[in-house]
């Protein structure tokens, strides 16, 4: 069984992918992002994890449900409530039952495995804690929630910091432990390794778990020549004083690290990355296609590190 | 200025009239039939009602909003959440604004406010109280809430007996009662009396604010020919042991009631509902257009008693 570390977009498409290429999954998703609106709990990264498995996400726009109405939205507004966070008609109806679940006192790993029951999917996906953990950048507008930064201000303050609130009172989906032990390969997915992986990993005894593992743990690169494919990746790196490299990111993640796997176009860094003591898979990391989601997972699940 | 205690569907038509013919008015909406469902708190007569008064409203289909769709509710049935209760993507817009505003501790008088004036409603519409009352049916499968009985069970089981629970408790909204005092028409809407003016009727201190009041008070029947226009009115004063005859529910309201609107196909009533010491209007209480809304609505508003 294969394990992996999973934000929202790139995480999503390579999970897919594993599911496309029938590779037995449990995926740990960041809910870091999770937030409050109008009442409802909203879990982006879940959400576009559960949507990729269940073949209902839009690959054109990238986050949501296909063949989506945005009728709720438009009613949102002419009662005069906040409209930034683009709320579906049928992503609606997934916060609202989630949201009831929850109040009704089940936790989020029990509603999250009823939810993708109901949608079919046979991967096993996992919040990485059922307690409230939550993103916020720094800013020169101060700390932001990071849905406010993400969605709102669509990532134009200049990010300088990033904390997690509550991380350290948080404990990590029991689950999520047992398949990390259980596991044959872990993989980080292509998320932001700043607001998308690092909440998971920093959660207490996630790193512990990882250096306990007797599986390799492999990340791979969220950059492609530089640039992120859809994130504001880069511009988090460098203002956080980090190289928006993929020896960086490879270097983050060194203390539990096997493997890493590098874009074809980035094919030069191999020797830098090998330098650090890492195996070097190189391949074309952009996931355009279902075909091309399913050949990188079928990649990294048949690498023997 | 004009006070109209309303139910949904026939309340919301005069009310409607109302508005149409220009006339200065206060709604009293029943609130009994409020109810909890998937996290959200739905008041169907204040959303008939408001929706009315907005000109939002489907007059074919009798409830809900025009032009509405219903991608949400097709996404909640495949989570397998209940989807008896037929919620519209625009509708649902309105449930979780009010819920939202609700659990941030607004009373329901101030969030039907906001949102009426969010949507350009000139009247002032107000829950009968901003306590919880809930209106349960007792049938032979025993105590049904009202909406289970009404939507799920479509007014199938019989009814033997109404109770408000809560009701006791519950105090009148204060601007009712103020609204009553200052009126200089009170007019009951044709509306359910048992399930939908009753709650109204019977909230502690309501009836001695419609003796003390100097306006006087006008029923419009719910029947026309024995008939109730679209709900089980008749079904239910049979199950209750009442007469389904517009003077069995004139002589419900003797102890405050000063005028009864008669339906024109009712005619031959009249002088019975004026030997029990009322003054009788008889008209077209149909209403099956905005012209006959706003026609009905005028003659009530004309009437000197």
């Amino acid at each position: 069984m294969l394990v992996a570390l999973s934000g929202g977009v790139g995480g999503a498409k390579l999970v897919r992918g594993f599911s496309l290429a029938g590779v037995e999954l449990s995926a740990i998703v960041n809910t870091a992002d999770d937030f409050e609106h109008l009442g409802l709990y909203i879990s982006p990264d879940l959400d576009s994890v559960m949507y990729a498995l269940a073949n209902l996400h839009d690959p054109e726009r990238g986050w949501g449900l296909r063949q989506e109405s945005w009728n709720a939205l438009a009613m949102l507004g002419a009662y005069g409530a906040p409209a930034w966070f683009q709320l579906g008609d049928r992503d609606l109806a997934t916060h609202v039952v989630r949201s009831a679940a929850l109040r009704n006192g089940r936790t989020l790993t029990q509603v999250t495995r009823q939810l993708c029951g109901a949608l079919g999917i046979r991967a096993t996906v996992l919040p990485m804690s059922d307690d409230g953990v939550h993103t916020q950048v720094h800013t020169p507008q101060g700390w932001l929630d990071f849905q406010t930064y993400f969605v709102k201000e669509r990532c134009g303050p200049a990010v300088t910091d990033v904390r997690f609130v509550g991380l350290e009172r948080a404990t990590v989906c029991p689950e999520a432990l047992s398949a990390i032990d259980r596991a044959r390969l872990i993989v980080l997915c292509p998320s932001n390794p700043l607001v998308s992986l690092d909440p998971i990993l920093n959660l207490p005894g996630m790193l512990n778990a990882l250096q306990a593992a007797r599986a390799p743990v492999v990340a791979v690169s969220p950059l492609i020549q530089g640039q992120a494919v859809k994130d504001p990746t880069v511009e988090m790196l460098e203002g956080l004083g980090l190289s928006a490299s993929p020896q960086a990111v490879a270097q983050k993640y060194l203390p539990f690290l096997d493997g890493f796997v590098l874009d074809e176009r980035d094919a030069s860094h191999k020797a830098e990355i090998e330098a650090l003591g890492l195996r070097v898979l190189v391949t074309d990391t952009l996931m355009t296609s279902d075909t091309e989601k399913r050949q990188l997972a079928r990649s990294i699940s048949d690498w023997r590190l």
